[in-house]
């Protein structure tokens, strides 16, 4: 190969992939599909694609008017509504910096955030001004509010300079057509609160953002299109509603946004009063909307499928959602990650299994897409092979993986060629199915073992009385760690240690059933609904008590 | 809008969209799933992705190790078979620029192309050796053959100098690993045959062949997914196979390549054979496979979709294959569009109409897919309505269309805002859907009125003992223009003038009926299996003797 030759670029058009372009398609191919949102102040709004653009120009001219530069971060503290959409389109189409704030961290972290991101302004719901009123004093980048709805002079208190938006975007005409950015521009900025440290910032570009809308609306993934009707339940604070509000615009899908609701009669309510066939979330949300089912006889005609991520689904609720006639795919992905991914669609091999082993199969993480490279390394950062065994570090590479932290730049993130190390724990095997077994830092060795908290986790939970169930390691002087397992009961149930012991004997390993149970009426969950493995660790990580048999 | 601004780049990684990524997506995530071909010695070849990578690994290898660098084109005259495939990868991968010779065309165009192209090495199928020989003189630049299959002694007169393929790629190891290309460099060259000048060089690059694929696999476009089996009967020398050797790879869907057969046996046979979920074809193939169905009493129960371009396709094409349970998925697009183009999937306004109307919508060219902008102009280049009714020049705008051809960069293509002219004549609706009403040099003006010669053609080709029809405008005195009908008879068929023009009456406006009717045994199709009017119009375009009742 001789790196002398002179470079013969194509002569294809050099048009970059802007997120504006997205909501362009949906305006003039699909004008009249609907976006319809459960609002903040109740009742169902609706309005179109064509009409969100057109509100959505007019939030970048409001924009520009202001003063707003390219490259400018402006925050959103806000539910999934119609308006939350429109400030997607409206602060990233003309070049500022669209910052999804997420409203359910501790106050603390909300003022870091907004201080680390120096965002200009703040959009934000009514709920919120209470936050808000506290935030000013410790964000001084902030220089107006701007409220999505409505208030009491009441809830406006110490808020004189609140903005209404209904006013500022009528103030003036919408821009005529959107600003051709470069497409490797930031376009929008979501911390990651870790369980340590800061939150850090994942900042997108219009290239990412459009490269992963393409590659989660395929048929290999979410397979969307202009004849479904989506429900973004995930919150758009966290990556972005898992790339929802993208998808739908790229794909002209009708697009069902829950608002500050994401009770079970809500969720379903929208979903069979608009005929939704698609449905994101994590899932506690389905564990509440099985819950809902059960105790009033509901049903999902519509629904045809839902993703499932952000914490391990268990085989329980695979079955349940599919006797609601629901496929689950599993998903797996990170805010670092745009969100996606892989996603557990099925294979012509998978298929062909039986209809045990392809369940067994389906709980998995999902399979590799392309556009998403995975490998996985022992301690040695050796590669380990494809055969649903060998258990490593799981590293990931693509295009819309990000490469370091916002104003942490000069940390290096990534190893020398490019990877990005997700700090799971996975296997993948021949089909190209991945696993996660563990967090590393939730793996729990007991014995010079390994024992999964995901897989005892789901043991658990296929106990039709156990709601939710948590595995976290606990210091063993013994076995140097043991497995201790907080469970919730589902409303009304009444289960005994001795009775999930029972469940667990032939199901898990007799060395990995834990000597420990203790039961919780609310089980702690983090602002995205995973449940706060932090907090379990806080309130129950004392040691054990007595040890029994382990290790066999 | 301050342009001042500072540009903050998005954190995500650089990572090149490349030919060689989709390879590498399917040996390592389907490297079992199938490529299967019609050898060109006879019989079926099958090998799979992992292998073919290995091979095109070798094809880079070898290319190396001769001196090729990046840049460099290189020549193949050869059919849809697992070699070319790997020719795609090889020769793409390494960085050099694959030059599909569409061995169709006059030797004269075959020989200008190489010239042009400057081809240092050319890939060729036994089949094409005459060919070959009679090149070498006409083209200096071209410094090796390699063949892609067995040849007798006899074939191999005067090419002294040719290698073998399998040798040739077997003499050194695979290349470990591809090497990192800018994903704006040329990857493929595609001349267009047009009717008059020179053939124009399409100039691809990495980067719109990996976002064309993105977008063509698309629910809204061909919707697939590695539980298809794509059979691909465009050729790979005609924009690229529509893309196929490229989707393909990219979903994992096992691929079928028809070798040097496009008959309906063959055809028929590999659908049935392989259990083909999906196929691509011009009309011309269609008409030959349902007349074999036909005769043969045949079936094809596999076969779910086809998408059918090229040329119009009739609605009585679209109820044959529906009788066999094929849906057929119009489509229209350009070797200058890479080459989609737009699909006519259903959207749900579609889907909610009666039968006859939702059959004639779908006998439009298709629906604008995201990346894919389209716009339709007066005579005064000022953008006419979505109405369905305003019929102008058609314009195309993307990041898969051409901004120049090769080596006539210095002549203007597009417009001031960046539109590529298709030449075409179109509507498009409220829905979204574009529909050519002619080429801009067929249609027929007659009287000061318009007509098109497709829907006239269409017209005429729903009678069941007419195989194929073709239209040409020619010179009248009285009415300026008159449409002038070429038929083609189903085999073993009778049909008079005189019964086509009754079968014409209350389908066409009386004044588009011909005066003249022209049966013709073999209608002269051009390389890629479209009605060559060119032919038509040196044989018929003397003007019409007598002229009837023209315009009303």
């Amino acid at each position: 190969m001789t790196d002398a030759a002179p470079f013969i670029p194509g002569l294809m058009q050099d048009r970059p992939l802007l997120i504006s372009s997205m909501l362009d398609y949906a305006a003039i191919y699909h004008p009249g599909r609907e976006i319809v949102s459960r609002a903040v102040e109740g009742g169902i709004h609706r309005t179109s694609y064509g009409v969100a653009r057109e509100r959505a120009m007019r939030v970048a001219a409001a924009l520009q008017a202001y003063g707003i530069r390219r490259g400018d971060r402006i925050g959103t503290l806000a539910w999934n509504t119609h308006r939350h959409f429109e400030l997607f389109y409206g602060i990233s189409g003309m070049g500022a910096v669209l910052h999804t704030v997420n409203p359910r961290l501790f106050e603390d972290q909300i003022q870091y955030i907004v201080r680390h991101g120096a965002d200009r302004l703040l959009f934000v719901d009514p709920t919120f001004l209470p936050i808000v009123r506290r935030l000013l004093l410790h964000a001084p980048s902030v220089e107006a509010v701007i409220l999505l709805g409505e208030a009491s002079a009441e809830d406006r208190e110490g808020l004189d300079g609140l903005i209404d938006y209904e006013d500022w975007i009528a103030a003036q005409p919408p821009i005529v057509g959107w600003p051709v950015l470069d497409e490797r521009a930031a376009s929008a900025l979501c911390y990651t609160s870790g369980t340590t440290g800061d939150p850090k910032g994942v900042l997108y570009s219009h290239r990412s953002t459009v490269l992963h809308a393409f590659a989660a609306a395929q048929k290999s993934a979410m397979n969307i299109g202009c004849d479904d009707a989506i429900i973004a339940i995930a919150p758009m604070y966290h990556a972005n509603a898992w790339g929802m509000a993208y998808i739908a615009a790229m794909t002209g899908a009708k697009l069902v946004l829950p608002g500050p609701r994401n009770d079970a009669e809500n969720i379903v309510g929208l979903i069979n009063d608009e005929g939704v066939t698609f449905a994101c979330g994590v899932p506690t949300i389905w564990t509440n909307v099985l819950e809902h089912l059960r105790i009033t006889g509901g049903t999902l005609p519509t629904l045809d499928r839902t993703t499932i991520g952000g914490s391990a689904v268990s085989p329980a609720m695979i079955d349940a959602l599919a006797a609601h006639g629901v496929r689950t795919l599993h998903l797996w992905g990170m805010t670092e990650m745009s969100p996606l991914g892989v996603v557990a669609t099925v294979t012509p091999e998978v298929a062909a299994m039986d209809a045990e082993t392809r369940a067994r199969q389906l709980t998995k993480q999902g399979r590799a897409q392309y556009g998403v490279e995975l490998k996985i390394v022992d301690e040695e950062q050796r590669t380990l092979p494809h055969d649903g065994k060998a258990a490593g570090a799981l590293w990931v590479r693509g295009p819309w993986i990000t490469s370091a932290y916002y104003r942490r730049e000069d940390e290096p993130l990534l190893d020398a060629e490019g990877w990005f190390p997700t700090g799971d724990i996975a296997t993948i095997d021949p089909l190209g199915y991945m696993q996660i077994t563990d967090r590393a830092k939730d793996i729990i060795k007991s014995g010079g073992e390994w024992i999964s908290s995901i897989e005892l986790e789901n043991a658990v939970v296929a106990h039709p009385d156990i709601a939710i169930a948590a595995v976290i390691g606990v210091p063993d002087p013994r076995w140097e760690e043991r497995p201790l397992l907080i469970v919730q009961l589902s409303e009304g149930r009444e289960v005994s240690e001795g009775d999930i012991r029972a469940f667990l004997d032939g199901r898990v390993a007799r060395w990995w059933v834990p000597e420990r149970i203790e039961f919780t009426a609310a089980m702690p969950l983090t602002a995205t609904g995973k449940i706060k493995k932090t907090a379990l660790r806080e309130l129950y990580a004392a040691p054990v008590h007595a040890t029994g048999e382990a290790a066999e």
